[in-house]
């Protein structure tokens, strides 16, 4: 039985993307009704441009006016030195940078090249640290990129050696569209340690193609203790149209429960937050685990 | 890298269970697809009594018209000496039979206690040996019963022995509601060691909460090589009305083949028939693998 971690992403990397702005006291509410479920982190919005992403326009009231558990983490995405600037004035307790190991992802996503992106990450994790500030970044196409294909390990080696020596707190792979399998997701964690604690990696999951449990489990025999995931799978993937994203944070939390691990995550009030999100914004989300009930769900015998 | 052996089950058990009665001539059409794809296995249809599953009443018809693909074994479910009789007159190359782990879905689903479906199936296991044709078994609720809750390994090894002894070539053990989870599989193969050859084991796993592919990886790991899966999801779960039932066949070989291994199905070939089950079947099927198409499918960059 291990002590598993689990950041809840669906206010960020869930809401940016949907068509819908939800209004900031939903966002707020949203936001405090996970706060209740015994997650370690919440991704709570973005300190990004309002132009990029008009969907997090509102990071500061949000930030200002969520209610913050004792015990949880309340982070947020940070792409630069003004958004980092932003971030602590709204007294987020910890920051997550993006940056991808794919060079042309990197500048399809960030419109800069990967060392240009390191060199201002590095900048933004040195300013942070003064004021006792700890980063987390988020590395974009860990396990494949959409464009190029594989990612080769060294190259993910190569970017989170550089990060951690910078002084970042910890890394997360991200597999950004659904690209990891198994066997990857074991080769990857073998390669990064002695490059990367274990405590120190977080692993960020897609469901494109189905494999995010899949993934998770190896991920797991790998040693890993740090996942992020969506509350009702809320976050696409621009690749791929209608497919799901984020990995479900209910479904991976049931798998990791019944297997007999501890997430800390209190599931039937998980699946409370979950059963509202599609109200939140208003497009219907499949939920496999809200369909069929926890693998606990007895049914009464069919009278015959 | 492991040889794999992945046995389609969508003819029979997919199609069993949908509104819509598929003609007959568009079930040997699909049987005839599926064969080309290199499956190890391909259960066609049920001989059942047609008032039980009216689905299936043109059994005979479609077991004597498809295409007989060399290498590829076409089995059918049998659930008494009647349906043997049939079978064996459309000439089956196997015999698949059922029963449940678990006493009370076993009477729900059978109309009788286990002892007696035991009897049955070793009855049939014996007659058709003089034939010289192999029954497999498939046992459901091998991971959890959905009245009773958790099944005892030591039932289903139980099972198992008592089949194997009574002649039985192998046997399936069937996630029938979808309960299983990594560890448990994990701790049932363990405990079936000994008691039946992993060669004489096939996995039968079901994506209602998510885990089928985490549930396959981890059988992999403990030495499973034989997987049943259903082309397209098809094939419901009658507890989660709306869940997803039988793992997707695409899904799961693109796993393997992402990891290395060796299935023998075409995958490219497999997904173009899996894009015409909605047709077959007339309502919208959901399928990630489709929709984002395999990881190996690279974008165009974005111009900018």
């Amino acid at each position: 039985m291990t002590r598993l971690f689990i950041n809840e992403v669906a206010p960020r990397d869930g809401l940016q993307m949907e068509k819908r702005f939800v209004p900031t006291h939903e966002k707020i509410a949203f936001v405090d009704a996970l706060s209740d479920c015994g997650f370690a982190k919440i991704e709570v919005t973005s300190f990004t441009s309002p132009r990029a992403i008009p969907a997090l326009a509102d990071a500061e009231i949000v930030m200002r006016e969520i209610r913050r558990v004792p015990g949880v983490v309340y982070t947020a995405l940070v792409p630069n030195l003004r958004g980092m600037e932003r971030a602590i004035e709204s007294r987020v307790d910890e920051l997550n940078l993006v940056m991808s190991c794919s060079e042309s992802h990197n500048v399809a996503n960030l419109r800069m090249g990967r060392a240009q992106s390191l060199a201002q990450l590095l900048e933004i994790v040195r300013e942070a640290g003064h004021g006792g500030l700890l980063c987390n970044v988020s590395l974009s196409c860990a396990f494949g990129c959409p464009f190029e294909g594989e990612v080769a390990v060294d190259e993910v080696a190569r970017i989170a050696t550089a990060l951690i020596a910078g002084g970042a707190a910890g890394v997360t792979l991200c597999d950004t569209t659904g690209m990891a399998d198994p066997a990857g997701v074991r080769r990857l964690l073998e390669r990064l340690r002695g490059v990367l604690a274990i405590d120190a990696t977080t692993i960020h999951l897609h469901d494109t193609r189905g494999m995010a449990l899949a993934n998770a489990l190896a991920a797991l025999e790998a040693g890993a203790t740090r996942f992020d995931a969506s509350c009702g799978g809320l976050g696409g993937c621009p690749y791929a149209p209608g497919a799901s994203g984020n990995v479900n944070t209910e479904t991976l939390v049931h798998m990791f429960e019944c297997m007999g691990h501890t997430t800390g995550v209190d599931l039937a009030r998980l699946l409370r937050v979950a059963a509202r999100v599609p109200h939140l914004v208003e497009r219907p989300l499949s939920n496999a685990l809200l369909m069929a009930g926890t693998r606990d769900t007895l049914h009464p015998l069919p009278a015959s």
